[in-house]
């Protein structure tokens, strides 16, 4: 939705895949809208709940799938609910934030919460000439990225003008006429809008009440074959945890192909095939302004509550050979563990070359891949891509040293 | 080379990674140059040969490592001979060829031969104005590449202007006052200089001579020590075989990383440190105009060779979400084996996002990798780089089906 919100004139429909239409005529699924399912009755397997106008309904099922997503938190504070105060999880509420730009004078944005999601926004406001502030309660920017990565970021925010404010805990939001003030500690922050974008939760209530097993954050607990703790029922989607390719624990990263792969291998597993799904290496890249952000496997907290001894390096290398112009420079950050020499993570920051640099490390750690032997990878190499020994070689190659 | 031939002002020392100040003044080391050495007497261990004074000279040594590099192949046929006919292997002969451009009116280039360096050549050429024709005798256009993948880049040849002559074998060279015309099995070429990139041998006659076991191609034999049949000689760089980490069989690929990567293990093995290089993936880049063609792994026919079952598939698939503008298309290629389910080679050629996608497959190579768990790499995703299903994960899901 960001990158749809920056362009006035796109369609917030575009973003739709598939219509429902298709769902009830090319597939001839009965789709049914408006119905609020509210309890699973697992021994007569049943679920009810309730349609639009209020009114009863249940339906059979052999096999069950609770693909209910995930929610915004928004912050239970003042304020919170007023007309201005947007969160970003619906395409309604996407709309809703395009018609307020297209109809209200939007000089000044508020975003609560400093996510990739936020970020993104941060820059889609930006491409619309709009000043952005963004503020959230803890300290730390990124905090799951090396401190000398996430510099880079904040630098490149603060090059386009984007103002920063970590470590304000929120208070309230106040209006007056159509101006807000988002007020927290040693801070306010006038707006025209604000956006509020401080993470999501699980959509577990409905499996919760159904005595489903939960996991980490209040996620439905899934086995490989994507089961919950009822052999029937199975759960996929923002709502559904995973393992943890890396410390082969469960975690609760919801993204996009992990919800698209756990609702594929589902429709397998209710039909004929069985189809499991390893597990999560914690892969993601984002793009803010003219940054790529990526990362895979777990950072240094996660290795050492994992029980791995972590031993970490940044690096900092050209994104092409010398002799070709137009370098940019790369951070790389790689941690690996001292006892079993494994590769646990990767982080990466440039303005070319990360986005689908940080593949080849994910693919390592499927493969729980040792630091030296990812060392020794061949990776492609020609002067207007890389160096002949790519950062992320240097990278390994320095962490190596130090294992 | 290519790279800095394309632009008129630019040093070719720029190329020059370390001068050899730097050889003998920092690191300390005897540096003999103009040096030949033609013989080695491995019962005493002792290197015989010539100055350039023709006085012969030997060294003594204790452990030797042969690095010599390899040579283009010219063909032996009337013309090759010729003062603007040149070959682009050395500094010096780029420095032959910037200067020929600097100094003659050169409107029209004939390059012989259709490899990655005569692509290259064939866009520096264009990058100055120059026309350029390419011929060669073998009527397959990058004989390694997946038809639909090598039509894409002989598409993108042809709409860069450049006229491609497969299938013609080379009988003469001519030459008129300052035209050159390279005379082939039914057609004839006017140039006003000719480049040969015909590919290139290992240059190991020292090493054969010297009665050390060879490898494909005549390269010189190694171990994964770099160790030739010689126990204290060692050899690395353009002139050494390695292993194929697919068929694990040894091959010969004179290309950068390895060269570099092998020259460094050969000086952990010849100190202290037992450094082992497992073998090469395979895996290249290279752009021609504004393409990228990556491969990684092994082609159809190698795969026959080396008793495998291969199963293939192409897919062509969009470099960024359908919500983000400017997606550009990308061939995809995957190869596999029907026995093993092992993923055997990959292939692609696109306008963007494919140089850095190759290492995913490539490292997959490292690990000896199946399909099916290829396709479960949870690879990055978000709308400006990829489609949620990245292109790979689209071909190693269709190819899944067909194994």
């Amino acid at each position: 939705m960001p990158y749809n919100i920056a362009v006035p004139v796109r369609d917030m429909d575009e973003l739709i895949v598939r219509p429902v239409k298709v769902f009830r005529e090319k597939l001839g699924l009965e789709v049914l809208l408006g119905h609020e399912a509210t309890r699973i009755d697992r021994q007569n397997k049943e679920v009810f709940g309730y349609d639009q106008n209020g009114k009863e309904f249940s339906c059979p099922y052999d096999k069950l799938l609770i693909a209910t997503g995930a929610s915004p938190i928004i912050p239970d504070l003042p304020g919170f609910d007023l007309e201005g105060v947007m969160p970003l999880n619906s395409l309604d509420q996407g709309r809703r934030i395009k018609n307020f730009l297209a109809t209200k004078k939007v000089n000044k944005v508020v975003i609560i919460g400093m996510g990739y999601i936020a970020l993104e926004m941060a820059e889609a406001m930006a491409a619309r000439d709009i000043q952005v502030d963004m503020v959230k309660p803890r300290k730390r920017f990124l905090p799951w990225m090396n401190k000398e990565l996430s510099a880079r970021v904040w630098a490149e925010l603060q090059d386009q003008g984007v103002n920063l404010y970590p470590g304000h805990d929120l208070q309230a939001i106040e209006q007056e006429n159509s101006q807000f003030r988002v007020i927290a500690q040693d801070v306010e922050l006038k707006a025209d809008l604000i956006i509020v974008a401080t993470g999501i939760k699980p959509n577990s209530e409905l499996a919760e009440e159904a005595n489903l097993e939960l996991g980490p954050h209040r996620s439905i607990a899934v086995d490989k074959n994507l089961r919950t703790s009822d052999g029937d029922i199975f759960s996929a989607g923002d709502c559904a945890d995973a393992y943890h390719l890396v410390t082969g624990k469960k975690t609760w990263i919801p993204l996009a192909l992990r919800a698209n792969r756990a609702g594929r291998a589902v429709a397998d597993n209710v039909t004929k095939k069985n189809t499991k799904l390893d597990g999560v290496a914690g892969t993601a890249v984002f793009k803010v302004f003219d940054l790529e952000v990526a990362k895979t496997g777990i950072d240094q907290n996660e290795a050492i509550e994992a029980g791995f001894s972590p031993v970490e390096i940044v690096i900092q290398a050209n994104s092409r050979a010398h002799v070709y112009p137009g370098a940019q420079t790369i951070f790389v950050y790689m941690l690996g563990d001292k006892d079993s020499g494994r590769l646990l993570g990767a982080q990466m920051v440039g303005k070319e070359g990360v986005a689908h640099r940080i593949n080849a490390p994910a693919v390592a750690i499927h493969n729980k891949m040792t630091v030296q032997d990812f060392s020794q990878a061949d990776l492609a190499y020609a002067p207007p891509f890389s160096p002949v020994w790519d950062p992320m070689l240097v990278a390994a190659n320095q962490l190596i040293k130090n294992m």
